[in-house]
């Protein structure tokens, strides 16, 4: 089951020829998810030949144009392309209200629900089923700013089918799923759940971490996430003008994903003054080595993977 | 003196990958103007490398996304561009309201100041200066929608240099520039004003009809127009389905084109199920034979002209 990070867009304040404002598309297990919607971002996803009546959430990190100026054609397009499903909106105040006076302006119903979900508490999981669970965390931008971060729910374990007695109570085969062993009524070891069980798979995660001070709170929620993406939106050259703008230089962004102990880092939102984003990757690797640009049409993996060496047993 | 019309973007409701959504720059003697703006046209400025800063008024017809939707990233970007430059938007009741709201929730203060300019009445003269005047219109769509007309000012005849006397006073030769003839204190008749000036130039126009039904009430606006962009969403197999969405057919755009004695039509706004648009073209020029079609990129310049055999005298 993919899950997968699609980059739509990677420039920050204005776009360029060559990079678009800030989108991603997640795909986790088939269900598709948008992580911020700069403009332009719909011509992205038609490029990206991804179906955008398949998007199941959007979440807007924050209210800067960049970051959610192609949300409003985007619904548009998916109301002239019928949709039906309901979409649901996380972002912070105020995102409900523009778009609510722009329907109400161009006098259009849509032709699906749109739930609007306001972001405010820090973290909390804002959305869960039986898939993944979405946590929101707070960046420390100009204006309020919003991380996301996407994770496969715990999995249970794989039975050894070959192991497995033929004539299991479904009882015990849940136990043995959970990691439990099996005793018998007078208290002694059945089955050993490590010998007939294959550890769990991974659960995988992402973390989006949009505009942004280097600010080190971060780590807590992001600690050992598979994949990370980071803003960087200068070099350490204008380290002064990060700090000015509260942004972060790529050398931060790789030493946040060193301490946060991420398996890759994605860096992206880079300023329009950078034609050749080598300087930049260079400087993220310097200290976390497992870095990669963030560029339109890039596709990240994550792929599935069984743990090695877990201890059985457990919860 | 340029008058020319470069067209930024000729998709209507959605983008596709080789057509933006509504934009045209008109450069009428390097004042630069904006029409609509579909999301997206700040890039489709950045291709076209014209200077944003430089535009001086933005029109928006209407309150569809696709005419506006580009309007507060171009905002953004000349902003960041450090423009100091007021900038006035003419547009429908609500754009300001939009606008603003955008504003306050991201939180910036711009570097220049924006006029709103709140379209109503028509026709008016909504705007003039000592080179132009601007009409607004009436078009017949499904929500309040305007048109735009631009018109150089009524120019002065020209004096043939070797034909005046070098002691003409300056009042008689604001007379002749006037085309009036000069008299004696006597009454005689002393030059004969036709003899001594070459006519004016012919004063260019360009009408803008976006979103509308056809509807013949705004040939009295656009007669003997020198270019007329009609919108032209649908052939006439669909011309149903241009009635019931409130827009035009190719075949339509060719009838008012010709029914106002245009000097060239230009249709656009074409529903993204057109990929070859020639048959829409050979519609239009059906009626109307020197149709052209928009394209991204391309300009359509009105040449400067004397008018021929333009009898002197009067005013």
């Amino acid at each position: 089951l993919p899950f997968e990070v699609k980059i739509l867009g990677s420039s920050s304040a204005t776009p360029t020829t060559e990079r678009n404002q800030s989108s991603q598309l997640l795909n986790i297990h088939e269900q598709f998810y948008l992580l911020d919607c700069g403009e332009g971002t719909q011509l992205q996803l038609l490029k990206a030949k991804a179906k955008i009546n398949k998007i199941r959430h959007i979440y807007i990190s924050h209210l800067h144009g960049d970051h959610y100026l192609g949300l409003f054609g985007l619904i548009s397009s998916m109301h002239l392309g019928g949709r039906n499903a309901p979409l649901t909106i996380f972002g912070p105040r105020g995102l409900a209200e523009i778009i609510t006076l722009q329907l109400r302006y161009s006098e259009t119903i849509l032709t699906y629900p749109v739930n609007f979900y306001e972001l405010d508490e820090t973290p909390s999981v804002i959305f869960e089923d039986d898939k993944i669970t979405v946590t929101v965390i707070a960046m420390n931008h100009r204006i309020k700013c919003y991380g996301f971060i996407f994770k496969e729910k715990e999995k249970k374990r794989k039975l050894i089918k070959e192991k497995i007695p033929a004539e299991m109570r479904l009882q015990d085969i849940v136990k043995l799923k959970n990691g439990e062993d099996l005793y018998s009524d007078s208290g002694e070891l059945v089955i050993k759940n490590a010998e007939v069980t294959y550890p769990p798979r991974h659960c995988r995660s992402y973390a989006y971490c949009a505009d942004t001070l280097y600010d080190e709170r971060i780590l807590q929620f992001i600690s050992d996430v598979d994949l990370l993406y980071h803003e960087s939106t200068f070099s350490s050259e204008l380290q002064d003008r990060a700090i000015k703008t509260h942004h972060s230089t790529a050398r931060e962004a790789g030493i946040i994903a060193r301490k946060a102990n991420a398996g890759m880092l994605i860096i992206g939102h880079f300023s329009t003054r950078y034609r050749d984003l080598r300087p930049l990757l260079a400087e993220a690797r310097n200290e976390f080595p497992n870095t990669m640009l963030a560029f339109e049409g890039e596709l990240f993996s994550i792929e599935e993977k069984f743990l090695t060496n877990v201890p059985s047993g457990g919860n």
